[in-house]
């Protein structure tokens, strides 16, 4: 039953052959991966994408920053699938360039209003129990172009400072434990970093006892150098920045540090002019990753609209889809596992009619938070803001089947 | 309170140094990578692990197969942590050589028992509804070496045929009706790899239209061409050749084909001298990676003994630990997400006295299937079988912390 010819027509010449030519020659040119010996196992102990794949990158926005050690690489989002980012797409942020920190010399401090002070080594800290978590991680200043209605032009640029990892390490709270921390007085936790921009930045106590890991593993292997190897802080539906990686010291205290990352950064520029300081947790939000800006639909017909919804505060509990701009909303199916500060796979299927369109998401997490429109987060927030953009996004799909960013109101 | 001299103190030579040395120039002989500019965002487009990790491979088993094209390499699960197996790391088995073959000269051809046999591109495949689901693979003859009692020395090496990704595709059921199956009729599918060993494998109807897939995506991004780039077939709970790598075809019919890879390999041989086949499920098993074969105790004190429990049937309910060679047993923290047919991370504290101990687990999975051990295995399968062998392994601490592998009867 099982057909030799039907196995040999999958090959590009053969599709172009005359039917019933079973005796040419032609047919039996198979390509070489169906003839010859490939390449040995463990021909890369450690292995890479396909040669096929080499446009799949991150990228730097050029000009985006004065030099690109203080710079953004943006994750491909259109080319990925599900929830897990690779580690090699993991998106980027630096205050002072990465290093590539010996492990066997890394320490980590924790001091301040703590019984036992003490300085860990790697060793130290991969003894004690851990655990295993996947998160989210967004910059803050993720989609933070949109507030200037500038429309970047792809998802990779608009929405790329976003992953999503399986993180390992210890809870932070059993580390403060260990160190003898005083449950009555404590109410902050500083993280301090060991590059040369000694980033710090300050987390309130209840989330740090919460679900806050000192983290060394990412995605089941050691955090990659870009991303904190060998130690980073991981604090689930908080933005990136309090995420301090190459984790050098962190101190107990019973009041905010109102450090440089805090009250000259990463603080939301209201319309009256005051500023808004510790917006720390990303709400829910969600964009459609594919089609997305830059993309191009060559057909009328069926496609797979899929994209990310994700909430600082929980699991996601509904997408919506919207095809005409907003007017009427379909609920998208969720991919399993649904998880608490993690991405949600959302997609639904659309037959494209061949006219123009308007593709929207909109997410809502299990607090009933509602994703909201442009307009309306404009109309507390103004125009002036870096961070927390979290508004819906909109990509216009042309009669020529061309993708752009636009914005709606 | 931010303390600038304490964040000094993180650097090895300043551990070194006596208190209060506060003024000496050596304190501020920082290391580079706390003063100095560090490298730009999108040095790699593509990331890559520290150079540190260097040590962490996938690894060929020297002298296993006659050729390295028709071999192994094992995922080093000792130095792994949660479930999810980066890319880079995947175990590799293959027949004939692995190719870096080009999608967009890749086809799928679905036949037999259809109404509409059909040839389809990679970008026909990926228009239609994908699914994304989190599952383990695990090649049938995993650990099949502990059937002679040969004590291989790591886990990489007894246990290393397993990884768990999240894998992106077509449901199957969704690509047969597309192409007007009839479920009344059709009883076997038949998948057919594009690579020289044109390996084939039957699956019955019940097991293709429950979960299986036929994948593009892992974990985030394309496969790996050593993974059956462009294309590869996903059967969940079942032994990795069902896997069919590089999939060029599948054809629908009423019986078994008794392919090669059927009738003369994966087979099991039985005390009675009769072979098993079709035994394709790999049921509930476990494996303590840390501390495992060829690492050492340094110290006495705490350790946090953990591992990975995984069934074919569904999910694990519950993992035991026992640190005397199975007389008494203690129940393991299970990690969050908790998928069925997918790896789980198993954690539990043990306070090593110095004394020599003997570290098990033991997986019970939700159909009540508890993981058999080696002597209760042999008692039905003998000692003559290559695979499926899913007993409980021992690692042996001894006094002076070395960890090796033993069979405890």
């Amino acid at each position: 039953m099982a057909g030799g010819a039907a196995a040999l027509a999958l090959t590009g010449r053969m599709l172009a052959a005359e039917p019933g030519a079973r005796g040419d020659p032609a047919i039996l040119d198979l390509p070489a991966h169906s003839k010859a010996l490939g390449q040995p196992v463990a021909a890369h102990g450690y292995g890479l994408p396909s040669v096929h794949e080499k446009n799949l990158q991150r990228r730097e926005s050029p000009g985006l920053t004065r030099v690109s050690q203080a710079s953004v690489s943006f994750t491909p989002l259109q080319g990925l699938f599900g929830i897990i980012t690779p580690n090699g797409l993991h998106f980027e942020r630096h205050h002072q360039g990465w290093w590539d920190i010996d492990p066997a010399k890394h320490r980590l401090m924790v001091m301040g209003m703590v019984r036992n002070p003490k300085v860990y080594t790697m060793d130290d800290l991969m003894r004690l129990p851990s655990v295993s978590r996947i998160h989210f991680i967004e910059c803050g200043a993720n989609s933070g172009m949109e507030w200037a209605n500038v429309a970047v032009p792809t998802v990779q640029y608009t929405h790329g400072m976003l992953s999503c990892c399986e993180f390992t390490g210890v809870p932070l709270s059993a580390l403060l434990d260990d160190c003898g921390f005083d449950r009555k007085t404590a109410r902050f936790i500083l993280a301090e970093s060991a590059d040369g921009a000694g980033l710090t930045r300050t987390i309130g106590i209840d989330r740090a006892l919460d679900d806050a890991i000192v983290a060394w593993g990412m995605n089941g292997e050691m955090l990659r150098p870009e991303n904190g190897y060998p130690l980073r802080l991981v604090v689930p539906g908080v933005q990136g920045v309090s995420w301090v990686k190459w984790l050098r010291r962190l101190e107990v205290g019973d009041q905010p540090w109102h450090t440089r990352e805090e009250v000259m950064h990463y603080i939301d520029l209201m319309p009256d002019g005051s500023h808004r300081q510790f917006t720390s947790i990303q709400e829910a939000k969600s964009v459609i990753t594919s089609p997305s800006g830059g993309q191009k639909l060559l057909d009328k017909g069926f496609y797979n609209v899929t994209g990310l919804a994700w909430s600082g505060r929980g699991r996601i509990k509904r997408v919506d889809v919207s095809v005409d701009g907003g007017r009427n909303w379909k609920t998208a199916r969720l991919e399993t596992p649904v998880l608490s500060k993690a991405l949600t796979r959302f997609s639904l299927g659309w037959v494209w009619d061949g006219g123009p369109a308007i593709l929207q998401s909109r997410a809502l997490d299990e607090t009933g938070y509602v994703q909201p429109r442009m307009n309306q987060l404009r109309a507390v927030r103004g125009t002036r803001s870096i961070y927390h953009n979290n508004a819906i996004q909109s990509w216009k799909v042309a009669d020529t089947g061309e993708v752009s960013n636009v914005q709606v109101s």
